[in-house]
């Protein structure tokens, strides 16, 4: 499939000149409609639509397109009539690129957009991942990838056929911390890598918000924040579980009738190594640790966007300040100029997806050891 | 039970007297077999007969012997006649207070022992107790306390019907950074405890010693360092667990053919918090997390006889070199010496074992939840 994406397909061709037709008859100048249509080549910064202008849009994304290299925040996408005037003001936005999420698939002949990244509550990823592709649009779509291994799988098909590359939003894959903790396997720094315990919780508050409801979350903590704990056990050793068993506890608290409290799993990789996490949101723990045969390394805190800090056998890792969403960002528009790979493609968030599918029916099955 | 020992009991005089007709019998002064009955509290340093001369004897505690203040090595019991020798020599042992496995009774009469410290295999920790107590010597016993409930109850109570001290050899509760971790629940320094992650876990070398033979061990990592995580969980805490769930791991390797390689376990503390624990004899681990309200804490490495390091919120923590074994030992000495009660008494080990027990039961039943 990566392969794939590498070839300049003949049907983009087609495409093209296909959207180019359109353009004409909507009366678009021919010239914007190719540069959008042939992966935006001719510009120098691809434009990006935030589709939801919730926090992590306002206070990370957003500011992190005011400093981007190969990419700029040309679009909004937001179901709140008063973030539009404030956006618009804010982020120079023109009314013409100022969509909500009725009007959305007009974003398919706005020159302006090239890449769409999906910053909505779990459950509407699928959908308008699905519904950017169909637009011709490139996406980045924020963790969890969706809420289910079909949705991923659809999301991956949707961005095949229309062409459109895609990237999930794990912005640590970027992050020079955990760039040295993947390398560890690449260059076997320490020898074989035995165990990682990855944790990661944090104690929610407003108990009316998305992520406490099931129908929008798709689950607790366990894709909102586990995930980065799967991400993190599976590029720390290298390579994919094979078999996990799962536990859930709950306190009573009511803020958790519908999603899982906390969440402890265990997943076995390649030649009987494990790992061991714990997720919740009921309390606060940040931390990633690698045993391997000729050393340790730690990450704590380990997953925030700053102030990571940490070790490997006697290095006490330091890096100065970094922007993981400005990288991430810029990584992908990149990708979408050269036409080359996305570094995070929706392969990942399936990947980790199916691990959290198995980790839910190994609760249903009182901790039954599940085959992934 | 506790305040039971604090009193001076009446058959205490009664086995005083009878102990002193028996020393006339055998010759022996009569002011030195009350010196031993009484709890040796004329002397200014009391006599210890270490049973069992393997690697932690020799490497740790007869060199403590020889730094304590209130406690000396004044025997050895051991099965292998080359250490006689080699012992008697270098720690000037007389003759007479060299004993084996069969003439162990015979300590009974012996002035210069008033505490047995048994550094036996696991499975014999309950015999020798049981037999030093009956001897009418105050025992300290290795960890863990034996290799099931029913044995810890039947030491505790022949401690107690021949009214001698019992304390477990739980060297960390007398270390400064972890008596820093004891303190957090008793001060409430950080707010209520949410959270404690305890992993200890080592590469085990020789593929014929005791550790892995069930029969001697009675379990693999579990019983011999698995039981550091469950002690500083409960300390942890400052509370009892009330249920758990437990996994094993096996990678095939021959070496685990009667012990398990890797055991996972979460235990549930009141008010629905956990702890999440791993230990192994196929990977390099050796932490302590804890996770309150107000902060975070850390110790890694966490369970060495020495090199343990942490923090606890913003403070590093740093002690000067300290011996652990020196200060169990003394503490357990003027705890005879003052007829105070023992700080980790059997009590604190049966605890431990029957946490053991369920983790045992919990793993028969592909990991059930099991009430402690």
């Amino acid at each position: 499939m990566a392969s794939k994406k590498n070839l300049v397909p003949r049907r983009d061709f087609i495409k093209t000149s296909a959207l180019g037709l359109s353009a004409l008859s909507i009366g678009l100048p021919l010239n914007s409609a190719l540069a959008t249509s042939c992966g935006s080549s001719g510009k120098d910064k691809l434009g990006i639509a935030l589709v939801g202008l919730g926090n992590y849009s306002k206070g990370q994304l957003a500011p992190s397109l005011l400093e981007t290299e190969h990419c700029y925040l040309s679009a909004i996408v937001t179901g709140t009539k008063e973030k539009e005037k404030e956006w618009a003001k804010k982020y120079n936005i023109p009314k013409g690129n100022i969509y909500n999420y009725e009007n959305f698939d007009d974003i398919a002949s706005n020159k302006d957009i090239d890449i769409v990244y999906i910053v909505l509550p779990n459950s509407m990823h699928a959908e308008f991942t699905i519904r950017a592709a169909k637009a011709g649009k490139h996406v980045i779509c924020e963790k969890p990838m969706a809420v289910s291994v079909a949705e991923c799988k659809a999301m991956i098909k949707a961005c095949d056929d229309n062409n459109v590359k895609l990237s999930i939003g794990y912005r640590l894959q970027f992050d020079p911390y955990h760039k040295r903790i993947i390398n560890l396997s690449k260059e076997n720094t320490l020898g074989s890598i035995n165990y990682v315990n990855a944790d990661f919780a944090f104690t929610i508050g407003d108990p009316t918000q998305w992520r406490l409801k099931k129908d929008l979350a798709g689950g607790g903590a366990l894709m909102d924040v586990g995930v980065y704990c799967i991400q993190a056990c599976r590029y720390s050793f290298g390579q994919e579980p094979i078999a996990l068993r799962a536990q859930a506890f709950n306190s009573g608290n009511e803020k958790f009738k519908e999603v899982n409290e906390t969440i402890t799993w265990q997943m076995e990789f390649p030649d009987g190594k494990i790992s061991n996490s714990t997720t919740s949101y009921a309390m606060s723990v940040n931390s990633l640790f690698v045993s391997a045969q000729k050393g340790k390394a730690q990450l704590m805190p380990s997953y925030g966007y700053g102030g990571i800090k940490g070790f490997i056998k006697d290095e006490i890792l330091e890096f100065p300040k970094f922007n993981q969403q400005q990288a991430q960002m810029d990584a992908f528009a990149l990708n979408v100029k050269n036409n080359t790979d996305s570094i995070v493609p929706g392969e990942e968030g399936l990947k980790d997806m199916k691990v959290i599918e198995a980790i839910f029916k190994s609760l249903e099955q009182n901790g039954a050891r599940i085959l992934i």
